[in-house]
């Protein structure tokens, strides 16, 4: 027999697609699990809708749940409802791999997700990076996400935040809660501009840009909420986020994404250009002939044009470039051959 | 009146939401563009799903015919059918852009996507990188996808690799030309592992992880086509790229997802080491004393360390020590201080 995870999409039942609908009336038993994400309606609406009862999985799909479920899959059609995309969420994959293990059939109704809804930003999909969640506080720190940040800056794309939840529980990080988070960690700026996305896909969603500041201290209202920083924009996503996002305009004139490396490619090149201009070269032992210090000084030089030549090409040759320009400089001045100061 | 962007989902009307028809229903007059992908489905079969007659838009949505829909918007409610998710084609963010602009309300209904649906390579979404198009050779070179490859594989990112169509044309890139496209250039490595996506979200979907070469030679029939090409992979991706995607286990084992700065650290990193290990002193300058010397290769000994402690931190700082150490090492050689070779 089957096994059908059905995408719900991104809010309620009003997200089901008709192939969703013909899934699950087509399978033996239906069940709704609704642990992974919030979303605007009940295992009953999703009944009505569907025209069959749906059985919510109250102890979500951990391990011995998912076993049972494998189980009836064995004998039966079995569906399941899911929220958004079916397989955005880690357990629904895992659960996919052990019905293939087990040789139980799988089938795939895919709906919408926050993942591509995001588009609504303004910003262009095609230039997100890695995806990166907020923990509840109880659940860990958010190096991670301070990381991915800042990787995700250093390639200018643009990063979706999302925020956790314990449903169980009806707990939901908001965004002010979130950016809070970012704030205590003393790595974020509260300048970083940010679009706070809410219940998106619903009737009443909301899209804000703003800076990190300025959001933390605006109501959002109910779940679900999500957050995007964005990377370098396009001029097209610049007047997105103006338009769609109510983004102040001041906060896009002269934004500059500047990357790590780049940061540390710009200050080693004109900390290297200045020492070649203003060093004064020692008295030089016998051995060592003037021609000889100059042509080191040359070479210096050309690593120092190869660097910028290089840069924003996204290579490591501008940064290699430049450190290597600077060990050369620090050895001819840890020798006493020239001097001056870093 | 208002313009409403809907989502047509992955494949054809079976895909459209309740919401989405819907919406459509609703609406004064109904369009569909069917110009950005290939749908399992025409204008005909929409319409009878919606229960309303559906217009093709004949000339895609370029400018002239943009403004033409647009001053329609401004009084009656106009809504146009699209295929995925309304949002990922650069086109319609446009258009909502400069509807914004004209005071006309604008609605999105979002639906299932490519982007999303890729999951079921079993290969986590959170961990893709940027996003990019194999162009018809006609519209231009392959330099963009080869260098979103190697800047993904950098951060050990996976990355969507979508493959150009002319609609009008029925011409549509297949996943052995776009590999060919990709092996003419010479920096694509035939060893590169690669899911190859076919018709994703239809009834006769595949699915199928080999080397690039061996993909190369597959038929894997109609349209559309897409291929992923993983990152770095997580133990749980490599279970599902296995048993979802059929890929033999032996691309799999030892697999070394290395970027470029990687490998150059390895590669200074060592010849350094062994540099240091081989090196003959000469004789020094009377002005220069063997401390001194001494004290600069223990300098250099230094960065290796922390060029060793920070790789694989995805930090800067590795590759900066190791080519300051070089650096160092190269200053002592030219001024004939010491022996060595590279």
């Amino acid at each position: 027999m089957t096994l059908t995870l059905v995408s719900i999409g991104l809010s309620s039942h009003m997200d089901l697609s008709l192939r969703a609908i013909e899934a699950a009336r087509r399978a033996d038993v239906v069940y709704a699990e609704t642990y992974t994400m919030r979303l605007e309606t009940t295992p009953r609406l999703l009944g009505e809708t569907i025209g069959r009862p749906v059985q919510p999985l109250t102890r979500g799909l951990m391990e011995e749940e998912a076993d049972e479920l494998l189980r009836e899959a064995e004998n039966r059609d079995v569906a399941i409802l899911v929220g958004g995309d079916a397989l955005t969420a880690t357990t629904h994959i895992s659960l996919v791999i052990d019905a293939a293990r087990r040789g139980v059939p799988v089938k795939i109704v895919h709906g919408g997700s926050i993942f591509t809804a995001v588009a609504e930003t303004g910003l262009s999909l095609y230039k997100f990076g890695r995806t990166v969640t907020v923990p509840l506080p109880e659940k860990g720190p958010v190096d991670t996400v301070i990381r991915t940040l800042r990787d995700n800056r250093e390639q200018g794309l643009h990063t979706l935040i999302l925020l956790d939840l314990d449903e169980p529980k009806k707990r939901y990080l908001t965004i002010n809660q979130a950016i809070e988070r970012l704030e205590e960690t003393g790595e974020f700026s509260m300048d970083t501009l940010l679009v706070a996305v809410a219940r998106l896909g619903s009737e009443n969603q909301v899209i804000k840009a703003d800076t990190a500041m300025n959001l933390k201290s605006q109501d959002f209202g109910d779940p679900s909420h999500t957050i995007v920083a964005p990377g370098r924009l396009h001029f097209m996503e610049e007047e997105a986020l103006k338009v769609l996002a109510g983004c102040p305009p001041e906060l896009l004139s002269g934004r500059k994404v500047q990357g790590e490396v780049d940061t540390l490619i710009e200050k080693y090149g004109v900390g290297c250009r200045r020492v070649l201009r203003e060093l004064k070269p020692n008295p030089l032992p016998k051995t060592i002939n003037k021609a000889r210090v100059d042509g080191m000084l040359d070479h210096v030089n050309r690593y120092l044009d190869d660097a910028e030549y290089y840069r924003g090409e996204n290579s490591p040759v501008a940064l290699t470039s430049v450190a290597y320009a600077e060990g050369v400089l620090d050895a001819l001045k840890l020798l006493g051959l020239v001097e001056f100061e870093w």
